[in-house]
């Protein structure tokens, strides 16, 4: 079977609305995908389960939201096929297949698999099912026969994974699995407000979804360059933790001034994030239009995953067709 | 949730033909169970993967023998539903959902698993499929939610790591699953033709499609008495390996006789097998005839399983659309 160069499979877990990290690291790269490519891009609900799993419950709030972040975003609907992972069940058809096929020690060995444990340390995740989550992404990628997957570099070990349990099959049952390729994406790494990785957890996010009285604040409270504990001292863009955000939102002609303001401090942090909030506003108003009018049509959502299940469902089963033939489980 | 009381849950996995051992161990039980219960009976072909990966095409060819075993043996398929686990995709998405929330330690530790992992020292399982094998029979029984499932002593473990998973579930999510009960039976341990355990690797069996022009010969050379060493020595059926056979297939009357024959020396061993030999005729003769005609038309079978497969989708379902909600996962 040869592999679907012009393909693309990618998810995001439903855990929390999205914030700026999650769009300049990969969201604004699916954006310019869809041009190239035929993605797939699916919401992970099966995977929110793994570490979710004591309150289930709240993670079918988080799918609709999701995906209007997707869509408010720029991801045109008619232009790629957005689902719901738990809704397509060739998802766990093909699990219980690889899950015969993959050693255990693969899994044991997978270095995110520790790394992760220890940092939800407040949860126990000493499941079977945790162990698993490299095979339940093995079978949302090779589902869909994609000649690759964008991945950041953290992500590497788990396509590598997804590439044996390929090349497993394929030594098992004879050629059948192409195996894809990673489409390393130049992901840039916008920093908290406070300087750590932008996360949930630490509070130091902006939300696609947040209104500017809401950003204001946070932003005028933003660390810049420590070393400038004055206005008259020169600052240095090149360590401040401000100047990321005005490369991925401000027009290059106004960053060069900014860049002349701070080094020959004629420009202060504050007038710098006045304009970083000018730059927001641009920036987050189209998206926020976009999903003042998601939300006037609940509905319109669900319709569009009902009809990406339906699709996803349809390519899945040609491919699980062909597996059950392999495995003369017709 | 309240059990089903009067609803048990069955399964056998399809790597060979069912011999004598099968018959009194289990599916004797079974036929006898339809008398009282509603009875759901499968064929576990996912679980022949977790063992038989390696070979997964040979499966297929097991399934229609293994319910023409179950049929021609009595089972009636208008009494019970059979049906093929591979073909009810609730099964997959159960297993998916109760991976999640099954401890890894909990899988580890079943004694089953190191033993059988020993048994089968030739094959490769250490994959996350045959560490998980306890959890998808747990799935197999909750998914009918049966008051209670029939097993032997051996498969304890099994049913008790089922009810262990029933209490997690209904301690995270509240309660749902009913636990269901150990229907411990008497099965009668026939041993194979050379004294030890009869099964298919020891070549030791005698299989319910077998003509007596192949069971004749194996029956002439069965082991007895090891201690009678000649016609004239007395021998103690007690302690011979085939007088279990007499006391599964002999009417009570002829049993008395022999017993005084062969305590009294006043009979062979050679007599003793030819009347087993009358025994196993009357005994197999319907079950073949019923087999034969099953065999004129092998789509029957299938027509079974099909329609069993439907039932027990439609009953599985229920309880799906129930986990569903209580999830969230609507």
């Amino acid at each position: 079977m040869t592999a679907l160069n012009r393909r693309i499979v990618s998810g995001m877990r439903p855990t929390g609305p999205l914030h700026l990290g999650h769009y300049f690291g990969v969201l604004k790269n699916w954006v310019d995908l869809t041009k190239d490519f035929e993605c797939f891009f699916f919401v992970a609900d099966w995977h929110a389960m793994t570490t979710e799993y004591a309150n289930p419950q709240r993670i079918k709030g988080f799918v609709p939201e999701l995906v209007k972040d997707w869509v408010a975003a720029g991801l045109d609907p008619a232009r790629c096929t957005m689902f719901q992972q738990s809704k397509v069940p060739t998802h766990a058809e093909l699990n219980m297949i690889f899950s015969m096929i993959t050693p255990l020690g693969w899994l044991e060995r997978c270095p995110t698999y520790k790394e992760q444990k220890q940092q939800l340390m407040e949860k126990d995740l000493n499941t079977y099912g945790f162990l698993g989550y490299p095979v339940l992404m093995a079978v949302d990628i090779l589902l869909y026969r994609p000649g690759s997957v964008p991945v950041g570099q953290d992500q590497l070990p788990h396509l590598e994974l997804t590439r044996e349990i390929a090349r497993r099959f394929n030594h098992l049952y004879g050629d059948f699995f192409p195996e894809p390729q990673a489409q390393l994406t130049e992901q840039a790494k916008l920093p908290g407000l406070d300087g750590r990785k932008m996360s949930k957890s630490y509070g130091n996010s902006i939300y696609l979804r947040e209104s500017m009285d809401e950003i204001r604040p946070k932003v005028m409270k933003m660390l810049t360059d420590e070393n400038r504990k004055r206005k008259s001292d020169p600052g240095d863009p090149d360590i401040c933790n401000l100047f990321p955000y005005h490369e991925v939102m401000t027009d290059k002609e106004k960053q060069a001034e900014i860049r002349e303001g701070c080094t020959k401090a004629t420009w202060g942090c504050v007038d710098c994030k006045k304009l970083l909030l000018e730059s927001m506003e641009s920036f987050l108003g189209p998206i926020q239009t976009r999903r003042a009018e998601l939300d006037k049509d609940p509905d319109a959502i669900w319709e569009i995953l009902r009809k990406g299940d339906a699709h996803a469902m349809e390519e899945s089963t040609r491919t699980m067709d062909e597996i059950r033939g392999i495995l003369n489980f017709t």
